[in-house]
């Protein structure tokens, strides 16, 4: 069996997430495995690195696949383009070996959250970032970013529905950027647990309007109580941005 | 009466243009009309520099419109942002003498046309660009855009429904940029024939895939004639950029 590795962009917005969930339910993995199913005319898995969420979009989803077929992987490319919908595209397709497996084998990962900062919403944002009417204050942003960095227990910064053994991960950067009321966070970390940076991204949110003080991210994070810490930022203003192997 | 004059920058995706049509239809117009019409408790027309066709974005259209109406502009600012679709903002209200006019008066327009070009589309931008797959030649582009500035009669590069008295119009400037496989083209003049933007720009398309050379822009022009020139781009990859008075 041939084991391919695909990238895939995709505008999240019309979609329940990207985990297969019932037969007709609009996923990204469904409408995926559809296609190759129907390419390769044998019944495809894929394996996705991760899940994302209703709502959540994707620069560089990596997910992997078996298949007995023998076209090559620009044809594969091609066919995929030809019948996915125009808000998913497969950017990359690879061969690897056997044992490659999106999953257990990510190193790292990236997620960029985009809020529009300003006191009108943009027309051509609405669906791609979270709209923040009230001035954010960056710099006390970055400072209270840096709490983040290094090994922590995130149980605080994890929604009460997860259920990994251990709480503990590595944020290795967060950079923040801000241009014309546009503002992105990077967040790159060794994993990260269900709503991680959804509800990371709602503390520097409080940060940036002074409701709590950088220094406080570190007192949260020593509580490990979801209770504690921020509310959840919303899923339209998030993108997996990369998966490193 | 009171003069008062709008910037309204919307996402022309679900409408059928700006222009008011039946009263049940989709329009740009007919949506700010409702609103200000409620808002003022009288009948509200509104008049618009000039129309967008279907699909056809803003950044910047300007429009007036008569009212007796006691409130401040902020408030009727707040008042349109909280009651319009979240596709259509109202990115800036003033008092205006009562002689202006946003059409009479319009000295320049600005519009700009953005293509992605790339083998692949980008799901992000599918709604907000033009696709073309094949590799455009943006210095030829450039060098075409030459031909089009100053004043010329624009009948080759006019809709042959346009209905205008003379199809003589003067192209101040024409800016190409190219990053990451955007290419955006801003056309500064001082009117703009029915589709004018369209075809030129379809005219710039072939002379970067070679199909035609950069000086055949020339003799397109003398011809004067609409079988003569390029077909029309698509409306979605286009914007009113601006207008100035």
């Amino acid at each position: 069996m041939r084991n391919i590795k695909i990238t895939i962009k995709y505008d999240g917005s019309r979609y329940k997430g990207f985990q297969r969930l019932k037969d007709n339910d609009m996923t990204i993995q469904g409408k995926i495995e559809d296609v190759l199913s129907k390419m390769a005319n044998e019944n495809i898995e894929i394996i996705g690195s991760g899940r994302t969420d209703m709502g959540v979009h994707a620069y560089g989803q990596v997910a992997n696949f078996k298949t007995t077929s023998n076209l090559s992987v620009d044809k594969m490319k091609t066919y995929l383009y030809e019948y996915l919908p125009e808000d998913i595209v497969i950017t990359n397709i690879e061969e690897v070996d056997e044992r490659f497996h999106s999953r257990y084998n990510a190193k790292s990962k990236v997620y960029l959250y985009k809020i529009y900062n300003n006191k009108f919403h943009d027309p051509f944002l609405r669906k791609y970032t979270t709209h923040i009417h009230k001035k954010l204050d960056i710099e006390l942003m970055k400072e209270a970013s840096k709490y983040f960095i290094g090994e922590h227990d995130f149980t605080s910064f994890a929604s009460s529905k997860s259920k990994k053994k251990s709480n503990v991960r590595i944020i290795h950067s967060i950079n923040i950027t801000e241009n014309d009321g546009l503002v992105e966070i990077y967040f790159e970390g060794n994993g990260f647990l269900y709503n991680m940076v959804r509800i990371m991204t709602g503390a520097l949110i409080d940060v940036g309007h002074k409701k709590i003080a950088p220094e406080d991210i570190k007192i949260m994070l020593e509580e490990k109580d979801r209770t504690k810490a921020a509310d959840t930022a919303s899923a339209k203003g998030l993108y997996l941005y990369k998966v490193s192997y």
